[in-house]
């Protein structure tokens, strides 16, 4: 089915669909085959509009672009409450057109399906990716099916239903993988998220629509970024993000590519513990048990093999964040004027420790809006406002 | 307080404060005092980078930005079933900080604030304006207060605790005034709303930040634009964007300002009731019973005076949309991938009946994301998707 080909980048082997490398799959790893790099000598930054669209040829799909105006989003500068020697922003995911990162991947994924002369897409989701899947699927006219289960935050649930999706809903998310691996099977519906065990990561061209983070990231800041701190489950953001700042590096568009740090909700943080251990057939190895946090968008039993990578590439580190902790966070972005979810949190958390220990540039990944999740939120405490109890009306 | 000079536009006198033209409204009639309009001859629409930070100079306001990376928004082209003659382009606001187009003008109130010596900052909002109140009061260190009443959505409700405001309820909007008004007079609050009755529109200075609707629509299309449908209620919106279609008009750097048209629910719709008669003295006298709809960002009792001056000068009109229309259309704008709360589809439904009857480049402000709304939305048929009857897992 895949017009460019997609080798695994682990063991080299040629992928006949979406569902991760099957000889790696065999030893127990979540492998995710990839196209080659794209070629970016002679583009400019200074020219680049944003978004995977800015740069087409950098794309592994043919055939018109699917777009509701994705990527371009800002950079916010976090305040420290005492100096520090570094500096600490967000890039707010949250712009994006479904209000998170997904709508990257979706607007090249849903293209690749037009391509490939698909009718009907789905996504095994627990939010983001299935909002974003149905946006971009409603776009090109195409039938979008999510599988989700029951855990679906309220605001997530309207948005994909708003967006014209059909929720199949199943218990947990391996029946909820199961169920859409038969509907692909079956039915020839055209897979924009994975649903193999272990997982392999998302659809291998949708992925490549989140190297446009790193190509922003370098136009924004040049060569001054030190770290990328990226919330991460799959990994399919992590490591797009380092394809894209590869093929700036190797074009001559950027002198390095930066610090990749991992950050993992403590529940869940299978990163963590497998860059603890030395030996890489360890490390890809490695399982975690699964608990549920807050960052509902995050969280796997296992490390993804092309995360490892990315990691490894870049010389970067995996950390794992307290629930306390990042809900702490979650706060502070709040009364700062940023309004992310939870998973964001995680990112945000461990970036300004980074920016606190060592300085530099860091620049946290904020993949969604807080509007994703607003269950729970208190009320700030009423004692910040004495003069009220003197109003009389 | 104000530091630019802010002169009523209707009868010509001086504003001491933000409570609109107290002269006007001895005559019953919301008039709101305005800056001079800006000089933009030497600019470049070309290099204009969107927002209202983009052509600092074009706004009242000395002093540091207070940002968080708003404006700059998508334009999203919207399919037709039949072909039609014209183009309906939706500019989706929802992709600003706080998901509305409200940041445009709290990023400038704010930043007045902060000119102006402020500690608090205040609004009086069923919704949006709170919540980019609240954002952009954070950003700058300031406290916020809120002013509301129980009819809050729930992700509002959210959104605004999140960001650290506090919110004060009434148990409707007229009490909701009147103790804003109490505060700001009592305790020097900043208003960025209006609370006077009839409502004279919000701060002329965060006002301001509207105009920078108009710059990126005459960078992105030219003179091409035909007719702009805005939702309207005080017309804040309505009569920012004209404000800088006429400053661009007079710099040269668009050849006419294209027809305004304020779209409102059937439910509350002032401006269309206005525009049914002929006498200026009648229509700035005009009163309707207001109802509410789901389109709840939307409905006053009354026109402004400015909103009615925006369209006068534009050759423009007001539209009322009956309930179960602009909620077709948002449903319609959902099933092509754009999820905007229901007001904003109000102003979509007028636009599209005016494409279908006059063609032209018409393009509608969708105000804010469809997440500011979530409670009532319907899950699609499964009819759509007979393939699901066949699955065994």
């Amino acid at each position: 089915m895949p017009s460019t080909p997609l080798l695994c980048p682990r063991c080299g082997t040629g992928a006949k669909d979406f569902s991760g490398c099957g000889a790696c799959r065999a030893e127990g790893i979540g492998a995710n085959p990839v196209p080659p790099l794209a070629d970016l000598s002679g583009l400019s930054l200074r020219s680049y509009r944003g978004g995977p669209w800015g740069w087409p040829s950098a794309l592994p799909v043919t055939g018109p672009p699917v777009t509701l105006g994705e990527g371009g989003t800002p950079n916010v500068r976090i305040h420290f409450r005492d100096p520090a020697d570094g500096e600490l922003w967000v890039k707010y995911e949250g712009a994006n057109p479904t209000g998170s990162h997904k709508d990257r991947a979706m607007a090249v994924g849903v293209a690749a399906a037009v391509a490939a002369g698909a009718d009907t897409v789905v996504a095994a989701s627990s939010g983001n990716a299935g909002a974003a899947a149905a946006a971009y699927a409603g776009r090109a006219g195409l039938r979008c099916v999510v599988f989700t289960t029951g855990g679906v935050p309220e605001p997530l649930r309207a948005q994909i239903d708003a967006l014209g999706a059909f929720r199949v809903v199943r218990e947990d998310s391996s029946a909820r993988n199961a169920a859409m691996g038969e509907a692909v099977e079956r039915f020839g519906w055209y897979p924009l998220t994975s649903f193999a065990s272990p997982s392999p990561g998302g659809n291998a061209y949708a992925n490549e629509g989140y190297k446009s983070v790193a190509y922003e990231i370098a136009r924004d800041f040049g060569d001054r970024v030190a770290t990328v701190v990226v919330p991460t489950s799959r990994a399919d953001l992590l490591s797009g993000i380092e394809r894209g700042f590869r093929e700036l590096r190797t074009a001559g568009l950027l002198a390095r590519v930066p610090r990749l740090v991992a950050a993992e909700p403590e529940a869940a943080a299978p990163f963590t513990a497998a860059l603890a251990r030395s030996a890489p057939a360890e490390q890809e190895r490695t399982s975690v048990v699964y608990r549920p946090s807050p960052a509902f968008s995050l969280g796997e039993e296992r490390p993804t093999w092309q995360g490892l990578d990315a990691l490894r590439r870049s010389d970067g580190s995996a950390v794992a964040v307290p629930t306390e902790v990042f809900m702490a966070e979650h706060r502070a972005l709040g009364a700062q004027g940023l309004f992310l979810e939870p998973s964001s949190a995680v990112g945000v958390a461990a970036a300004r420790r980074l920016v606190r220990e060592h300085g530099g540039l860091v620049i946290a990944v904020g993949t969604a809006t807080g509007l994703k999740a607003t269950a729970g939120i208190r009320r700030p405490s009423p004692t910040t406002v004495p003069e009220l109890s003197q109003l009389t009306l």
